[in-house]
């Protein structure tokens, strides 16, 4: 049978990743480029094709692949265009998926990359047969894609899902890259982690193992090796942090009432320290009618094919919208 | 042709409105009943029966009825049943679309008010073709229904879709019904609205109409009418109320980034007074990406008869969702 392969591509504002990917998820081949390199579009468009073109050739050239899949920082899914991404290179509103698609001659399909992760979720991780969730990535940012009823929501203009940008503290934090205040990535991000740590060591006299790193150089894996060592206020970083994020997982329930809400990125590997003060303030925070039902669980996806397998997953959800 | 008419009943508190409804929305009967007369949930739907039987047997019998709609709070799309609403006088689980359907012999639906308000307005009124809206119901309490793809969220428990309740002013507000502090209801409701005037009366010093009513007994209306006059502090309770309201409609602007929010309810009366600072408030928080481009309109749906008209919805949606 031909076209069992889907080709996954992650654009980070750093790197690009990508992949090849079979039906049951696994990674046939995977590279990497820089994001950074070329400024024109096309120029990058044509390194990506160099990298990828031998590992096509390998599972048996063009016609083996059923569509290429993109996450991409303000991916829009309807109209296959990045949109003013504030961490790339490329400026304004970029055609990419016509771009990939008239280079390598396939469909390809594009969104976000939080929304790739919960398709990649939905396929082959912990939200398996689920048709209502949320992924919630905890990274440098915050992101997230919603599932209800067995499909992403988009929304109207393509763009739905934005909830690390929604406010949680009315005239909160400042979040310097979108002049916001108090809004939940300012506190949830491994960002907002750091920069918590170094709210409570201004605000504290106490002693502190943060106080043995250069104030400027703290980052979310010191405050996790200080928590792990029983540090006070490092533990306190992860309970305020989880406060936050509890409090802001309970609005997010009460909209779509998921099964299950499933974490995702680099701060999970914090493990109890992030994911028992999440649970316990989302629970809180909920109504009674929704309390202790709502699966508060991490992602199931490897990190280091996350981004490659969601990507790619979105080849085969194209198939499912069109079968509908 | 038979099967033309569906059955619209809406279950409030006190009083429970019914009516029957042709495809294109018209009302051609109405009806109440107390909500309250019968602890005995049997006895309540004898009532019912009784009331509507005549009307029924106008438009040519049972035969003419494809099914029966109806809004409740707490009411569950999935099982057909009310669960622990706490304004109604039958506690626990009532299996209110089963005992409606052994009654009448007909399909019966069942949804939360907010919920039968949004597929009506969807049907017949502001968000007519329309795939993602929010829909706010603005009363004594606040309520919601969303609208994602084209269907109702319904989530994994059939409970998606309670927006009132959500935190926006974190350790905010008592809600004495529910005992959170801080939600939507609390401030926006016209509830809210009353007890914010209180506030305002108790902070300040400076005269005002307001202070003409006895305290206890100011009600939105009264706020409603002193700020129509002109009066400073019951302007500035709908400024307020607006910046809350508002602040939160971003936030679910950024979830499911729908194409219009559209507000209901009798706090619509205050017309400008509450939308001008909603959409200001609302736009200001939103992510540039999302700015001048979300609908912020009140319902065309008559309030007398929406609430029947979104509960008979309900049996044309089932049809729907069966022909998918």
């Amino acid at each position: 049978m031909k076209q069992q392969y889907a080709v996954g591509i992650d654009i980070g504002g750093t790197n690009t990743v990508f992949g090849i990917v079979d039906h049951r998820g696994d990674t046939l081949y995977r590279g990497a480029i820089s994001s950074r390199k070329h400024t024109k579009i096309e120029d990058y468009i044509d390194e990506l094709y160099a990298a990828l073109e031998p590992a096509i050739t390998q599972v048996g050239g063009i016609d083996s692949i059923k569509g290429i899949g993109i996450g991409a920082p303000n991916g829009n899914y309807y109209s296959g265009t990045i949109e003013y991404a504030p961490n790339l290179i490329w400026k304004g509103i970029i055609p990419l998926a016509k771009l990939i698609t008239d280079k390598f001659g396939v469909p390809a399909a594009l969104t976000n990359d939080a929304n790739a992760a919960a398709v990649g979720e939905m396929m082959y991780g912990a939200a398996k047969g689920m048709k209502d969730f949320i992924m919630i990535t905890l990274g440098t940012g915050v992101g997230s894609g919603i599932v209800a009823n067995g499909h992403l929501i988009y929304g109207h203009d393509g763009f739905a899902g934005e909830l690390g940008h929604t406010t949680i503290i009315p005239n909160g934090r400042l979040h310097p890259g979108t002049g916001m205040k108090g809004s939940l990535e300012s506190y949830a991000s491994a960002t907002g982690v750091a920069n918590t740590a170094r709210e409570f060591l201004d605000q504290r006299q106490e002693d502190s193992l943060l106080r043995n790193y250069p104030y400027d150089e703290i980052d979310s894996r010191i405050v996790y090796d200080c928590a792990m060592q029983g540090d006070t206020i490092a533990r306190e970083v992860y309970e305020y942090t989880g406060a936050i994020l509890g409090l802001a997982l309970a609005n997010f329930v009460m909209f779509s009432s998921p099964e299950a809400v499933i974490l995702f990125g680099g701060m999970t590997k914090a493990g109890d320290l992030i994911l028992k003060p999440t649970r316990e303030h989302m629970e809180k925070n909920l109504l009674p009618i929704f309390q202790h039902k709502v699966k508060l669980i991490f992602s199931e996806l490897k990190e280091a094919d996350a981004a490659i397998l969601g990507a790619s997953a979105l080849v085969w959800e194209i198939k499912t919208e069109a079968a509908r």
